[in-house]
C-alpha cells in the first residue's frame, strides 16, 4: 500500500488511470471502515483511503484534540483490507493558510438534527469532502449510513454542485449487542459500554412499531427519550424523518429513517435505522 | 462545432480524452471573448465555450431579464474562432430544483468593491463556475482581466478548494478609444458611448501617477471621482488595491490594481488597470 502525503503525489497516483474508489476517514479504523474498503474494492480497480482529522468540522469544546490518532494500527488494517493507497496529508497540506477561505454552504438541513447541536459541523464536512474529491478525482466514494445526515449532505452536495463522483452508501457495522461501530465507542467506560446498546434497542423498537403501522411519531419519540433519560442518558434528539430528504415526516410516509443522538457520560453517540414500509 | 445541451453529453464529449480548455461566458460575445477563445486554443487540444446567463449572479433589479441573448450570432463567432464545442444548457439543466441548495461561500472580498453594490453576486458566480468546472472537467479555464474581482475570486476558489483546473487570465480587450469591451456597452446611447472612454482615461492617469511614485491613493481616487461625477457619472467606487490579494493597498506597495465601477445613465461600467512598479 502506497502512503501518499502530498496533493501533488495524490494527483499523480490518480493520473495512472483506471477506475478509483475512495473512502474518506478520520482514522482510528474499525470494522465499519473496513466494510467501506471492501465495498470500494467491489466498485473500482483501485482503492484509496484517506485519513485526515478535519479541524473544520469540530466545534468549540468538541474532541478535536482528543480524537484518537492510531496511524500504525490503521495502516496494518488497510493493508489487510486490500487498500492500494492511503492519502495521509497533514493540516498544512490541506489548510496551507490555516483558515479555509472558501466554504461549501449547505442548505438548512445543516442546522437540524446533529447540526442543531454542532453549529458549522456540516459546513466543515462538506468543505473538506469537496476538497478531497477535487484532489483524489475518484469515480466512486463510499460513506457509511451510520452518519446518515452526513451521507445525506454529501449526496445532496454532489448532486447539486454536479460533482463527477458517485456516492455509495454502506450499511452500518454493528457489534453483536447491536451497538453501531464508532471511533467514539473507545471513549466509553466498561459500564457505559454495557449500557450503550440501549440506543439501538430503542431505535429497533421504533422501527418495529412503524412497520406495524404506528403513525404517532411524537409518541414514539417521547417514549424513547424517556427510556434513555431514565437510564441516565442526555438526549440531543430522537426524530422520525423522511429517508430521502431528511425533511419532517408526515403520518403515513412510506420511506422513513429514525435518527437519534444522545450522550452517555461524556460520550456523544449517534445511530439511526431506516424504515421502508 | 458541436452544440451540447445536456450535462450528460458534455461529460461524454470531455471523456473522449486529450487536454481541454474552457471559456465560460454569458454569451453576447465580443472581441474580448474571442481573445479568450484564442488563448484557450493555445492552451489545450480542444476548446469548449459555455453560454449560460446565470440568474444566480444577478441581484434584485439587475438586468437578468434584459441581458442580451444572441445565440445565432454567438455560434458564428465561435465557429470562426475555432471553438470545438459549445455547452449551452438551459436553466432546468443547471438548476433542476430551481433553487440552488449548496453554494460556494467566498470570503469577505465578496462584499467589497463590486460586491458592496451587488450583494450575493460573487457567491452566484463562484457557485455556477464550480458547477461548470465539475461538469466540463477542463484542464484549463480562461477568464478576462476586465472582471478583475471575478478573476480573483475564481483563482482563490480554485486554490482554496483544490479544484483540478488551471486558471489563465487574459488581458482586457479594448476599443480604439480605450473603452473596455463589455456586453453591457450595447446598452449605451451614442452620446454615452462617446463619453464612456473617460473611465479608462482616468484609470490610465492614475496608473501614470502611481508609476511616477504617487502614494497618496485617496487623493488620486478623489480626483477621479470628481472628474467622473462632474461629467455626469454616478461613481460606485474607485480604489487602489493590492493586485494579488485585492486587499487594501498601503503606501509604497509595488503590485497594484486600480479598480472602478461607475454608472453612465442606466449602464454600469467597470474597468481596471494593473500597476506593477
Amino acid at each position: 500500500m502506497e502512503i501518499i502525503r502530498t496533493i501533488k503525489d495524490m494527483r499523480q497516483w490518480r493520473a495512472k488511470g483506471g477506475t478509483v474508489a475512495f473512502v474518506p476517514t478520520m482514522g482510528n479504523l474499525h470494522e465499519g471502515h473496513l466494510a467501506l474498503v471492501a465495498e470500494a474494492r467491489r466498485r473500482a480497480e483501485r482503492v484509496v483511503v484517506s485519513i485526515f482529522v478535519n479541524r473544520l468540522q469540530f466545534g468549540q469544546g468538541e474532541d478535536f484534540g482528543a480524537y484518537p490518532r492510531t496511524f500504525d494500527a490503521d495502516c496494518h488494517k488497510l493493508i489487510d483490507a486490500g487498500a492500494d493507497a492511503l492519502f495521509f496529508p497533514d493540516e498544512a497540506e490541506l489548510y496551507p493558510r490555516v483558515r479555509q477561505d472558501f466554504n461549501i454552504e449547505p442548505p438548512h438541513i445543516q442546522n437540524e438534527l446533529c447540526g442543531a447541536f454542532r453549529p458549522g459541523h456540516f459546513r466543515g464536512v462538506a468543505t473538506v469532502v469537496c476538497k478531497l474529491f477535487n484532489i483524489v478525482g475518484a469515480d466512486v466514494a463510499c460513506f457509511g449510513k451510520k452518519d446518515y445526515q452526513q451521507l445525506h449532505v454529501i449526496k445532496a452536495m454532489v448532486d447539486d454542485l454536479n460533482m463527477p463522483v458517485t456516492i455509495v452508501p454502506v450499511d452500518t457495522g454493528r457489534a453483536e449487542t447491536g451497538l453501531a461501530l464508532s471511533s467514539r465507542n473507545g471513549y466509553l467506560s466498561e459500564e457505559e459500554r454495557a449500557e450503550a446498546p440501549r440506543l439501538y434497542r430503542n431505535l429497533s423498537m421504533m422501527r418495529d412499531a412503524l412497520l406495524a403501522g404506528e403513525n404517532d411519531y411524537a409518541a414514539l419519540e417521547n417514549r424513547v427519550r424517556e427510556d434513555l433519560t431514565g437510564a441516565g442518558w442526555t438526549v440531543d434528539y430522537v426524530e422520525v424523518r423522511q429517508a430521502d430528504t431528511l425533511e419532517i415526516a408526515h403520518a403515513g410516509e412510506k420511506r422513513l429513517v429514525v435518527l437519534a443522538a444522545a450522550r452517555l457520560g461524556r460520550t456523544r453517540l449517534i445511530d439511526n435505522v431506516e424504515v421502508m414500509r
